[in-house]
């Protein structure tokens, strides 16, 4: 069963670009609300936003062998995406692979697990959004797969689907679905502008999305 | 039982600018170890230390609507105060309602819940004290309540009762006693500071506070 | 059997700083794989690493009283180490027991529990590990001990013990072991060192490491 | 602080024995759906299905000298809800207060904490709802209060409201709604017998409740 | 988005029956480790062992509209299973939706979130696994999707895949898999009973399965 | 490091019965409050009471191998105790072992991980304390260590040491204090059975135990 996919197809560079410069929440918003990550997933430090292709591992608990395999499958632009076996907060990643994936053009790491050597990642750089900061070191003794579908956090993923990240979490984009999303956040992201300024300005939600009627006819007194 | 109490009776602006000096630890100690949130509420950056007088909201699950009710409520100075009717870390709250609620004087927000868009929250300063950063949207389909009393990460909360809030987390003190716990928090401020010299200086506290007979007593055996 | 144990051996200056200077990772690795603490433990603010030997605490839930006592038994880099009898996250610890352990000589706290003043911490430079941060206040009414064997977030501690922690959480060494420990760091570190440049100039750790053959063996299949 | 209110005022005892007929689910949605504990409390057998009148008990973490206090306060019909004033799952309370505070015609506990001796409990049909079943024994060391207001597991609860409490979890009715509700709790069971049958007899939700127009105008789609 | 699928794909009736008879732990071996859903998932009673076809419902946290629109879905042998869009712990289900899905022929309940009236469902032998019991009421008013893909406790299932339950938890098999996997499994049971045979007559694993050789090989040492 | 002590010391029977006998809540306050494992280990069914010696395993997660080495250090009157070594919550342990454990005259299996086939476990007769019911199959690939010190839910145990384990959960006692403990443990019994009348006759703790006057001094108020 353990497998290595040598070959996937994956979203354009620009449409990449274009979702990680939406971020999380407006991706999420564009598809529909879906595709969210849990918030167990955090960044191991704030200010990093990214999107890339999902190079997927599925992993036994406690090693990560197949962290060197996936990183060979690794094209510029991709993002590591490992969910384990069962539930397991190891250290799977620290500087060294982080090094190796960043020489392959590797943008980050997301790992339903833990990770280690956090002060030189956020040196070098390389973000992680993980479950743990563990520094448990892990083995190589069971096989997993690269570049199979993997429920990572509660997501469903695909290799080759889109994964943008940012300080809100993770989220991930169907690939087939990548560009018309992109294109949908884009008009989102044009209508909240004016609705931006007009709440500076002091108006209010309930008057600009016309909410008092509703309000009312649904019940809400005032007192 | 949707409803929204449109007038609430608030602590002066000084006694909230004097317990926001003094900060949670203190006021904490100052009303006799009452009054604090849970652990679960962290703040979204580091730094931030605000009082201000509670806009209560009683949610539905997955359901922001109310916060926008609650925005109308606000004048300066207040803290929105998010408890959801039952356990959900959704993301109820975003850049655009936080640009609502400073256009109001909002001073913050605390929510036992998640929060999205954390950050644009930190570029704009608006601190905010949560259960999750989660970007998970909501909907805006049934009624809840505001200003009304409500629990928020296990402690009760009445409307207008005054949130303190910095990195050690938020409490709550009852509005009737807020200048009573800012005088007796200022006598407990000006008590430490000669202890922490004393302490800075080498002393022990088992000298300071005259505890080796107590301890004696009681059996403590040195080997 | 509350009891205070006045002497306890320790390691030497130099092996302690060696250790710190290696991080919890490698120490970890170089002694087998042993010695970590849960992942529940968070450094309050990041980029601190030190190393120094275990003054243990064992304290009843929300009694901070055997601090005081603790803390005559430092001496220059020294650690606090304290586990309460049974699970609890109040703030045993804040800024003014702070600046008595600074003032011994003391280089920080691993507690699984609370702290608190952590803005007050962070700006003295006093670095904590905890499992919660939380300002719920202690009382001083029941003994514990000083100076015994505990077992803090999962891991058997002695007085005396080497702990190490940084961004990636805390490590205990027995102190017997400390030397070899250190020695046998310093070459992993050495060894990584080459695998390091070699991994940045692209080649893959499944040459480095010559793990095809063997990935091959056990079936891996590349499609 | 430490104090204990003698005298507080009861529902009577036939709408005590309705709203215990009614259970937790019926008795919640009649009051609005509003005064649930949180699901973290469980009982420690199947089957208990009670109704009483709240003595409240506010303790220290790990100290249960309340509970002895508190039990000289109970009348026949009560129950003891106890609220620790920080987290806790130490076991307060075991087969000695059990046969204690029966003896004094109390229905059962309810602990934000732990629990101890639950085989002697349950066999002498004493049902209590925990956080958690731990044998850590408690000291009596601290004062606490009897008969304030407290929260308990997320609910607000004074003493003499009634606390309803079955393998659903435990709920809360203020004293002042006791009646009220359990008349709208018969009036929801009387409704929902007819609901039952027909639903038994296969017709559908869908039709009963007259669904199918709204959801179809709301969109929902069927392929 | 809100759509429910009337027609899916099935496995045969005697492939779900010999798929419960096997039971989860077994069925999970059988098909390579894959399929079971996350260990929160609990019966709320002991002994039940069920399989059927999934009947998925997406749902939005704290709304259980869509429930009545699968039950219309369902036929004999079937199972619902219900995954909300964001972690929820809310009362579902209870004991009148569940004579409805019992009328349709519906064989138990998966549900990462709550139910309610568990003694009710007890006495009326419909098995449910699921996250919480919690009584807490939940709202119709947004809308979902039935026999759509979901995530179910970290297992994706696909509308018409088999669900297996016991006293172990919950396990998925793929539709088009289910009888290779029923196939695989009968084979492991069979030849599980010659071992325990063995083992029962005080032979060593040790020695059955040949393991003192390879664990001397690895550096296994006795003392 | 991976090795397994053939030879340790284990207490005598009549001491394991009478410690069982006392079970866990006696014979933990006997031994001064000590050696609880975390709540977090629940039995798998109700009603098992045990004492036996400590057969150790240190085990990697998700890695079930050593406890067939295990099983042959078993001496009737023993337990086994799995600590992994990170946390783990996958099903190390089934029928099969238990077969053969009991075939050893095993007298159960304390594992702060998972377990699975709870339902043959229960009708055989074997009870087991774990962190979970999880039927994740585990590998056996990489080696661990028998009857090694280790820390298993917090506490420390060695070797031969005492375990109790009754619905409460589990104790440990070291095997030199066994006899001391034991005799503790039946004095305290005795002294509670007075007590135990009294209370049920209607006396209070406060009166039997004298404690109005402490109360008093400590400043308790009645209202």
């Amino acid at each position: 069963m353990a497998r290595v996919v040598r070959t996937i197809d994956r979203a354009g560079q620009d449409v990449l670009d274009g979702l990680a410069q939406l971020g999380v929440a407006t991706v999420h918003e564009a598809q529909g609300r879906r595709g969210l990550l849990g918030s167990r997933l955090r960044p191991i430090y704030p200010g990093a936003r990214i999107a890339g292709s999902a190079v997927t591992i599925s992993a036994p608990p406690g090693d990560n062998w197949m962290v060197h395999v996936a990183i060979e499958q690794l094209v510029p632009g991709d993002i590591l995406v490992l969910a384990p076996t069962s539930p397991c907060e190891d250290g799977y990643f620290g500087d060294l692979l982080a090094t190796s994936a960043m020489a392959r053009g590797c943008r980050g790491l997301v790992i339903d697990a833990g990770v280690r050597d956090v002060r030189d990642l956020t040196q070098m750089g390389f973000p992680v959004w993980s479950k743990a900061v563990f520094a448990q070191g892990t083995v190589k003794a069971t096989l997993g797969s690269v570049n199979v579908p993997v429920v990572c956090a509660g997501a469903a993923i695909a290799p080759g689907d889109v994964i943008v990240a940012d300080d809100d979490g993770v989220c991930v984009v169907s690939r087939a679905e990548a560009t018309a999303v992109l294109e949908k956040g884009r008009q989102r992201e044009a209508a909240e502008e004016g609705k931006r300024r007009r709440l500076a300005a002091g108006e209010l939600g309930l008057d600009i999305y016309d909410m008092r009627g509703k309000l009312a006819a649904m019940g809400l007194r005032y007192e």
